[in-house]
């Protein structure tokens, strides 16, 4: 069957979710139905790279799609800039390999969050506002989850015959402006786990914890805090895929003046 | 009467404006309310420097405020910082010469306008989607507007008594990442005058107007485009003082990815 590739951008906040629900309004659902509408094709196949949680935003969600007819893709996409809601954007639609899977093919996602030190008229939907941190402890414990670790303590759930063990590629920390942003790239991520280890960062951040913590947290000597950071300031950045390049943008703030 | 200086930042999205309203929900409003509450004075005196209209964000808007007693300071910020909702925060509260008025007083407004070439899931709120424009026409267009003119014919009603000679000190197009940025300085701005500007400006950007045109449009030879950009993409930026720094950010885009 003809094979697609779309990259999607979204503002989480009125959805609930990537993953289609039968009643309620989430990424996948919205998209599948301005599909059939643009293309009157009834069997679509739509699989995300990241099944992203209520609330969480995307910058490049990347998604393939199957069906039984070939597309003309500059019509369909022009269709969906008229039919699709505000809050949602393809930003690029292409043919891919017949083989071509969204999720199983991704070899990293990248994931950024927002921290605010301040509170702004603009930051609730894209920042968690957490006041002042300590930038230079938090680079210290965010190198001390990179490396190939167990995650348990820091999953929601651990998901049957799924391994806990994570190869986290990049955990990094910076000052964007007003906004601490946190950057985190690894082939894949347990459910919870992003925004439980961004609330373990702040806890350090803040002082409630020390960046030696990390260690005993993921070595399981002592659980680690319970603090997962909200959905509202996580984006699905950028997924990878072999022999692509990847380069991501510098982590200035979105959504919030600088 | 003790007299204070409010720096206020506001997503304009939900508000009916600045000006107090009997039915709407307003900044003015809003903030009287909030002030009244943490004080326990029943008599308070607020002026902004610039009365947005419904829609229309600010960075920095300025307010004076005017109340019988004085004021604890960092406790009426703290109180503020809770009381306020999401989509309002004051930035600065400080202590001003008693012939403090943030409207009279005021020698300047920046204004800044976020226009999309692309469609952003982030952008409804913040841009005024309008495709592909052509940069260099409106920088030509945009310079033919600075001077001291009659704007009589972007004004939306010649307010009584009042003239429509304005001075308008710069008028600027940057690209900005994905948007178009226009920033407006002047002493001050007749209503919707900045708005019709950028519908104009828009109108020499999609070449369905000529950057001479301008000069027509301002000796009344012909009448300017009705077209008014939505209040959704205004930004209140900067309100100048006398005897203070002026200095503007630059134009990186606000509330949408880069």
């Amino acid at each position: 069957m003809p094979t697609y590739r779309l990259t999607i951008e979204y503002d989480g906040s009125k959805f609930a979710g990537w993953q289609v629900q039968a009643s309620a309004r989430t990424v996948q659902g919205v998209l599948l139905d301005a599909l059939r509408e643009a293309t009157g094709e009834r069997e679509i196949d739509l699989q995300g790279a990241g099944r992203t949680d209520a609330g969480v935003h995307a910058l490049a969600q990347v998604a393939s799609l199957r069906c039984r007819s070939t597309l003309d893709l500059g019509r369909l996409l022009a269709a969906l800039e008229r039919g699709l809601p505000a809050d949602l954007a393809v930003l690029s639609l292409t043919s891919a390999p017949r083989s071509f899977h969204a999720r199983h093919d991704a070899t990293a996602r990248a994931y950024r969050y927002q921290l605010a030190r301040r509170r702004s008229a603009f930051g609730k939907r894209v920042t968690w506002w957490v006041g002042d941190l300590d930038v230079r402890r938090m680079t210290t414990a965010a190198g001390a989850f990179v490396g190939r670790h167990d995650f348990a303590a820091f999953a929601k759930r651990a998901q049957d015959a799924e391994s806990t063990l994570v190869e986290v590629e990049r955990c990094e920390v910076a000052e964007a402006g007003s906004l601490v942003a946190v950057r985190l790239v690894a082939s894949h991520f347990l459910w919870a786990q992003v925004r439980r280890m961004v609330g373990a960062l702040v806890m350090v951040g803040r002082g409630e914890a020390k960046p030696a913590d990390v260690a005993r947290w993921l070595d399981g000597t002592v659980a680690p805090p319970p603090l997962a950071a909200p959905a509202a300031g996580l984006f699905l950045e950028a997924v990878r895929y072999p022999g692509e390049p990847w380069e991501l943008a510098p982590l200035a703030p979105i959504g919030v003046p600088s």
